[in-house]
């Protein structure tokens, strides 16, 4: 079975540049969690029902590195990969692409970690959302 | 007995700008926004005092009219005036002048009525609020 | 004939919030400005194309009145009109409603001048954008 | 002699937040850039400098590790060290502190390369600048 990646898309607007003219670079962050926002969407929940569930997902570690850049109204393919399902954390993968001319700009990864919102403790990730996140995982550990 | 006015300096940062070279024009609503809170700050107070009263101060309205652009690594000089000041709102005015070249860049203003965080009402002003507000208040209504 | 206007959606992410647990105020002018750029994608141009006319569109006003709070998730109709279509300027305006509830968000207006890149001026909206606008406008002054 | 790191002090304002009530991850990013600013300023130059000699500093690299959250009025110390100085390119490494709990929030490192903003191509940083750097340099390549 192969494993599946998630895609959707993102529109630069005029707010995510700069003064070089080029998406700021804290910018690509934003678009990734996007992305996350949309894969869970795709898979019907969303960070809301995290938090009704008293639990949110804190990002722990965040990196990109930058290819090429992005500049006003190009249209980005985000694909977003589960790169490792862990009981209580993940590791989400980002590729950025300009749809149009499909130049590769810039790639990345969060490791997000379900946590408790009382405690502020680690938590498992919910069982039936591991479910829906397997076809996607690179690695379950 | 004059009416005094808060000074504050915001230092433009390169996250701030835009394709065009200069400031986002939303960016000033948050400079603006600051100089609210270096205001509660310097009247020993802040949002958080607020929170912990139940209480915030969401923003009715917010204008503001552009004259010139600030650019990156300006240092602009916000001052703030309280233009209204009622039981449970006020209105507070803002210029934005670059301090080194003394150029008048923009002025505004924000509406924010203090409100009842659990009823989501309009609330009073606490008085000892109220008290550090009205040197600065040129109308009280 | 009647005057068209122009609706386009807005979907929330976590990024737009503050820790109030609603989009931050600033905010609701990146959608305005969105909904500008989506507006004119929707007649065929863009503010690329300004560029390579020497053009830009600065704004010289902007105001928003905010009714109740979006949040995170919320997907939001964006309306667009004309409410004056000048020779060299024009005043867009916007009405932000929450598209699963119905309920009524914000409104406000921006205006936007047509400027020489070069000097700085105010410059004429060229014809064929402003037989492209007509439609929506309101006034024509 | 001892290798020297540069300090700074951001105020976390209210539209650094997101609905979890802490600064969004994001925002480090640009915290970690405001400081490279000021480290700049400090040395007396500026990326304005830089434009006017025809170069800029795109960023290549960006991660960040976050060990707690910052929240609404945190004042965070931010300490920069020049990880690596190259011909080209250099790494700034960052870590933020709550300046008033002496809490260790985050780390993280961005690489920068100079760019020959005609020719896109990498260059070489001017030589009075990487002498201004050297005795921040932990490592020299």
């Amino acid at each position: 079975m192969s494993i599946r990646s998630f895609k959707t898309l993102v529109r630069v607007v005029w707010a995510d540049t700069d003064a070089a003219g080029v998406v700021h670079f804290s910018n690509f962050f934003r678009f990734f969690e996007r992305a996350e926002e949309e894969f869970y969407r795709s898979l019907g929940f969303s960070f809301t029902d995290f938090r009704n569930r008293g639990l949110w997902f804190p990002r722990v570690d965040a990196f990109c590195q930058y290819k090429k850049p992005a500049r006003f109204n190009d249209l980005l393919e985000m694909e977003l990969t589960v790169e490792e399902l862990k009981e209580k954390s993940m590791k989400l993968g980002f590729k950025v692409t300009n749809k149009e001319t499909a130049d590769f700009l810039a790639s990345g990864y969060m490791v997000v970690v379900a946590a408790d919102r009382q405690m502020g403790r680690a938590a498992k990730i919910p069982a039936e959302i591991v479910e829906k996140l397997k076809p996607f995982a690179k690695q379950i550990l």
